[in-house]
């Protein structure tokens, strides 16, 4: 089978994909580019934000095997083959290492690790008081693959966790609410909101004054999902004036975040450039095998994106 | 019967566990200060870094019970009762703290944390390449009950933990050695070096140029223990010159630590003011109430320490 390997990579990552990709896929042939004669025969195409235009002209085309988990950008492109199965990554490596920066963020905002962080910038030697996990109740929005595997990290720590989706969920140990109204009273009873939504016409600049206004006094709101779902300037007053006490941001509006944003020098934001979750390249080209084998013997794909719904 | 609280307390402290012990000691008188004839009834002290002497001079003392899970200072005093049963503090509440602060450490070292909030300094927008837990082995130094708890939060969140002390240890999942050679070798074969040794006659300035010497190229030292196991100049001179990529430390030689000492502004040096396992008032106060019932009903008292041993 010809497989087409589209996407923008960092120097050098093109090629650690593809040795990764054949070690997973022996017996086809991956092409990192392909000339009109070549297109004619291309049945998969894995790809990595791609360029816009890049999927047109596959005639034989049966699945784009996205190596993303949020598939936001390519459903913008106007010219992606629409009755073409479209697949996201879901990668239990990838999730573990979510649960990982989740868990990190709300240890440090629990236990005050950014505050004696900038007490060492002064040399400011302070012992703040110690609550316990229990006492810190956490909220996890967005209970897909990735949110589950935060939820579930976080409860097994001893941190109370509440979980919302848009629609109804059950997750072990977890308390699970859903809908719009649900979210605004949620959000008033956590020290910690940590978002993990897909990014859809729903959630596009969801995190606005409004919902800021109805975080406890003291709360801290970590986005670990998309910097579009958030009205910046907005996230920057609930700083400032309340209610908000810190923000860790992994994602934002423009990245890379220019160097003259505020929120660079902001005490009360930590930044991430978008490494809360990498794709981890071995274990997804595995992923990426299991789905292509499964179209070759006419199994059930895994991991479809509902192109409507938008994830 | 009549117990005296001796200690050094800050603002306001004296007051919370007089609270807490009476709440958990229904029955009891709790003098925070004894006068000459109130001395002589005194059967047990209850102390947290008490001044020397304060233990003297108590003829019918049966137990001393401190509200520290370390007792190196309070063994240096001289005056101290030599047979009366001493009793540290061993806390799950506690161990806990302890076990979120490692966790949160090896996190951040894992997952180049410390180094993006360098970067977020400089407004630089750089990731970094993302290993997995499994990758990343810890040895945790000190099996004693926080040592234990340590190593088996870290071995539930992924991490490969081997563990050494001074006697052999066995813990579920986590692969134990004993003996100082033991120790040379150990610390060569991991990313990640966790301090929780009692500090003796044997651990002070154990980690020295030598001990450094052995660390893998590019390891990292969280100190959660005592600052007096460290040789300070040659820690600095690890991070200097090799091996050491990073040191996390809660604990030092002078404490508070000095506001010109070169930890401070290290940048390969986090520094926390002696928080990494705060005493839970509520918490303690029930272990001390614990240890008093089973004085009065002559049952064996627990978490005794062995003079000879130093913990």
């Amino acid at each position: 089978m010809d497989i087409l390997l589209a996407g923008s990579f960092l120097e050098g990552e093109q090629q650690i994909w593809l040795q990764a990709l054949d070690n997973a896929l022996s017996g086809h042939r991956i092409l990192p580019d392909a000339h009109a004669a070549q297109r004619a025969g291309i049945e998969v195409a894995i790809v990595a934000n791609p360029r816009p235009g890049s999927l047109a002209g596959l005639p034989r085309l049966r699945l784009i095997q996205s190596l993303w988990a949020g598939v936001d950008r390519l459903l913008e492109d106007t010219t992606l083959p629409p009755d073409v199965p479209l697949a996201r990554m879901v990668d239990p490596a990838m999730s573990a290492a979510m649960a990982e920066t989740a868990l990190w963020a709300v240890l440090s905002l629990h236990r005050g690790f950014f505050a004696y962080a900038r007490q060492q910038q002064d040399a400011l030697w302070l012992p703040r008081p110690q609550l316990r996990a229990e006492e810190i109740p956490v909220a996890v929005l967005g209970l897909g693959e990735m949110g589950r595997t935060v939820a579930q990290r976080l409860a097994h720590n001893g941190y109370p966790v509440s979980g919302w989706s848009t629609r109804p969920a059950r997750i072990d140990g977890v308390r699970c609410a859903h809908g719009p109204s649900a979210l605004q009273s949620l959000v008033g009873t956590v020290r910690i909101v940590v978002n993990l939504l897909p990014l859809t016409d729903a959630t596009r600049s969801l995190f606005d004054a409004d919902l800021f206004a109805c975080f406890a006094r003291g709360a801290a709101f970590v986005n670990l999902a998309r910097g579009a779902q958030v009205v910046e300037e907005d996230l920057l007053a609930a700083l400032d004036n309340g209610p908000l006490a810190h923000a860790v941001l992994d994602v934002f509006g423009r990245e890379p975040l220019p160097a003259q944003h505020a929120f660079w020098r902001h005490p009360l934001v930590t930044v991430l450039p978008h490494v809360a979750a990498l794709t981890d390249v071995h274990s997804a080209a595995r992923v990426v095998a299991a789905n292509i084998e499964a179209l070759e013997r006419g199994h059930p794909l895994s991991h479809l994106v509902d192109r409507h719904r938008g994830y």
